[in-house]
């Protein structure tokens, strides 16, 4: 069997991608390091794993893990990944990275969005940014992935397909994404911030401008497109632990009817097991909302049809640490390793939670 | 001392205007009806108002209450004003109307954003749309006043000094309204969609197009900016029963800083009483959010410059039961009556809640 | 493959039967019921079940049913599941009731606690009463078993241990059980004490005194401790969707340690694979709490020894529509089917969530 | 005008001194002390207060502030009110302290509650333990006052009439304390137990046994009964700000009715401004829940009789903040300053919130 570790498995991600792997039954579990908790059951960090595994948490040591795995995950903070990644590169592993470093193809783009100049460019290119409704071909053949930031997956996936199929009529310079995120997405870190009487019933516009993920948007939308995209994201934290809904407002020029783009939807995301296309005439939930994917690998994706500004609102939601961190990750793998993109991530979300 | 009275007590906005002309001082509250609780203590729709008053309930009946008061607010739903409104207006009493039912000029509008034409137009333009912070003097003289929509004062609140101080250089057909709200503007008639277990935890964009508000929005900002102003809005139900943040997205031409922006904004709310322009470097409150409003009739107003997208962000925070509705009829009703529009409206915002 | 259906399936619990039956994988699910929602897709009132599943609800025809399965689990409302009963027993099926109609042994109960008078006596002993950490054997042996109320299970498995194994120094007329509980366990049905903006943030007293849980309670801690156990039980609903934790406080006669307790639990929970002990040194998780068990069917059981008072606080949290209803039916389902009783019943809970 | 101060005005009770005071109209506020923000804005830690004053934190220095007050409230954490307050006191300050230091009359008592021997024993004593409704008349006469612990406030209130009126019947040796307390009660300092995304959702039971609040229980229901009381507490911590619910547990001997529990409460609480009484047959409110006290002084006290278990289930719901810390310290204020008991308290509660 496959063996696989984690590296950086204290984290939410981390705590995720433990449980997916436990569950999975076609990989074998090897290790699953942590700096902190070095040494201690995982349980100790990840108290719902009491009582489902055994595992102890091995140190950051590069030198130690390589042998004991065929393929890493990486879910270490941004910026940790980059100093690993060398050695792990070199070692043969296959791995999938959960961190920024290696998101943006462009080396410029990290001086822009993440305001450091990045020490190894020449990796950059060799990562694929797994999309799999997207990119599913380039996953399967990756041996170096690299998956996308939370609320990039979820822009991503709700804009795609106007993209994709119409992006001449869209008006690019002029996308605005309006994130609304868990507090899961922002870590484990105790801060001010982070108070549970400061952080309770927050509509916080913490990123208003100059969010990191819009880097990676632009990316893919550009690729998609075949033209540069500007995106124009604000990033909200709301009162909830997990979960995101991306609003995205498009402008178009032309004619199109809500059948139309319906069509084009359907076109990009026809046979994709983790999207599921929500618009509804009646009951409460009739566009995506985070509350019924929660649990869940999927994305679920929507829209609406404004006429009187010539607008698409298109919506994508999810749970933030699956298809936003780990479930995608765990899909990429699966690819990677031949495998069904479905296995071990075919829980249904939980509702009403 | 002036005698006052509510038509449509028993709802939200209904509950505080109680609760605010209680502790008024300088007004006589003489009648508060309701359709459905006539005849029984105001505390069996308002439990928080037990062993604050022992007014009861009397019934929505026009001819019995004209003659007891001077000014009359209106807080009946959306379409009810309409009814009792010719027979109140007759009798010569001022009035603040909460319902939509005069906020907009031009009777055309009410088809496009209601879906009914406008039984009577005539009495449209005597009515003050009451922002008091734009247009004080006009509130002063009304003696008719129709007090803004929750999301339609936050948004027009946050955006004004763009649009007047600016607006030429303002992108007017590319404005987007991304509105977050709390389940108290829905009001308190139980339904599925307001089913606690269905309605905890959600992201609901249960507006993306098309919100009734946009209409007054347009108007304000129009009249603002002396040209047309399109608004592309979208509402979404958020996990918190008080507040409103609205995310404004606006796009501009030419060159600007932030300290441009913010001689804008203090050129126009200065001395404003209910404004607080909300900028911060450290802390978890930087930018505007409903959480510190709670309690009180503030409008928190603060902005982001994009210059990646050639972006203003816009953000407004309230309170959507006081500055959203009872909060700013009673600063009408005080400008209207020649008093002081801080009266009973001086409550500090409480924290942490 | 052996043949199961639900009857009453679009409720809370139905919904969980369902999430859980088609993920199972030992059994085949044939039909699931509803009044409301019969001829329409399960995800109408499942929205967390969309792309899972293409089932249709069916009406509830007895009739129709009875020779479409080998297990049926009875989801109904309480008092309906009594109208069925007869019909469904003869037909020979396996029969798994979520309702309280069969809980109670002595008819005489049904008149305390429920306020009528039981109209098929005569059945209630063949029910088994499902709490299969404590009656395993009688399960698997059974044809007829009634899962027990939410409560019920959290407060009965919190204090089995110590009414089993010292029974005599408890006393045994003031035992409390103070529960607090999620608003799923209301279930689906709007009104206006699930009405979000009045049922958010609430620690209400619902029912301090006459819980109807009562009975069962008593009736198994009875049946442990060999003598007749009065409980005195008070339930509040609280923030959050899923979640009970009972917190039963005993008074004792004679001298013990925490070590002797740990003793107790561990003689009496040892191997059962639902159960975990929750007392830690450190972190935020010492005792249990329904956080860490979401998603899941455990039940964490813990207990703090105080002997200033003379008293035990014995401690259950569970996710209320997991062991407190559908986790607890299917494990009982497997068990009278000859199953591992943990199948499909293995999954982590969620966290943070 | 009467000069008041506050030592430790950077934390929560602090901050809502500080709002309390600054709308109190009686008193002139003079200074407020913080380690952590000396020579900072007061909305630095109180976000709600910006625009409604200019005031900078000084630094706790007692020899500067001394003078600049009549009455001092000291709001530090518990253990440094000790440090302060023998030069207080030798100043001739009227003080309300509220902290733990000085609640306690027998100093035995803080080894056993606290764990350390009282270094002031003498000082104990010339304290008044401020519950206004139950010994107004001590406290208009003190220049020294200690305001009760949040918990121990809510159960003393919900008991008090049953131990004073009937305390002879009652079963002192079992008297059960389930306390549920919001997060604020906890402090804003950050630790991953308050860590947002670890702390939202949970029941968590964190002081199972051996609360401290337990200590200023005993005594003064002991000193209401005539009699040792022993009380049987324990804490849980729930998924909300503000807020407690007492759930006190009594067991009696003999015969009594609701009518007769009635006026007992009556008797005591007649006239108090504070108390209401709750006990109604509909409406989501039936007994009392912190929910509709929000933002006010309130103590709402009720019960249930339970003849099955010989219990009476005595309720008691506050806001944390105010009746549990500085509604209840202002209040005090007030009457040793000879002014109305309610002066700056008559906020009604928030509703809904």
């Amino acid at each position: 069997m496959v063996r696989v570790g984690i590296m950086g498995a204290s984290g939410y991600a981390g705590g995720e991608l433990l449980r997916l792997l436990i569950k999975h039954g076609g990989v074998d579990l090897t290790f699953a390091t942590s700096r902190k908790y070095a040494g201690e059951y995982v349980f100790r960090a990840h108290p719902n794993l009491r009582g489902i595994t055994d595992l102890q948490f091995v140190p950051n040591d590069v030198s130690n893990v390589a042998g004991l795995a065929d393929l890493v995950f990486t879910a270490l903070p941004h910026g940790e990944s980059l100093k690993y990644m060398p050695s792990l590169v070199s070692s043969g592993l296959k791995i999938v990275d959960l961190s920024a470093d290696f998101r943006l193809k462009n080396a410029d783009d990290y001086e822009t969005w993440y305001g450091y100049k990045h020490p190894l460019p020449d990796l950059l290119e060799k990562f694929v940014y797994a999309v799999p409704e997207l990119n599913k071909e380039d996953v399967r053949k990756a041996n170096l992935a690299s998956s996308p930031g939370c609320m990039a997956i979820t822009s991503i996936l709700a804009m795609a397909p106007l993209m994709k199929e119409w992006g001449a009529n869209i008006d690019k310079r002029h996308v605005v994404v309006d994130a609304k995120i868990a507090s899961s997405g922002a870590g484990g870190k105790p801060s001010i911030a982070t108070h549970f009487s400061e952080r309770y019933g927050v509509v916080r516009p913490y990123k208003a401008a100059g969010h990191r993920h819009t880097g990676e948007i632009e990316q893919m939308l550009s690729r998609l497109a075949g033209e540069k995209v500007t995106v124009s994201m604000s990033a909200h934290a709301i009162n909830m632990v997990r979960g995101i809904l991306c609003t995205c407002h498009l402008f178009y020029d032309g004619d199109i009817q809500t059948s139309d783009i319906w069509k084009m939807y359907r076109a990009v995301y026809s046979g994709q097991p983790f999207i599921r296309l929500i618009r509804e005439k009646k009951g409460p939930f009739r566009l995506p909302d985070p509350k019924v994917v929660i649990g869940s690998n999927y994305c679920d994706v929507g829209f609406e049809l404004d006429t009187h500004g010539r607008r698409i609102v298109a919506l994508g939601a999810i749970d933030n640490l699956l298809k936003g961190a780990s479930g995608n990750a765990l899909q990429t793998m699966n690819l990677m390793l031949g495998m069904d993109e479905k296995r071990g991530l075919e829980d249904a979300p939980l509702h009403p939670v």
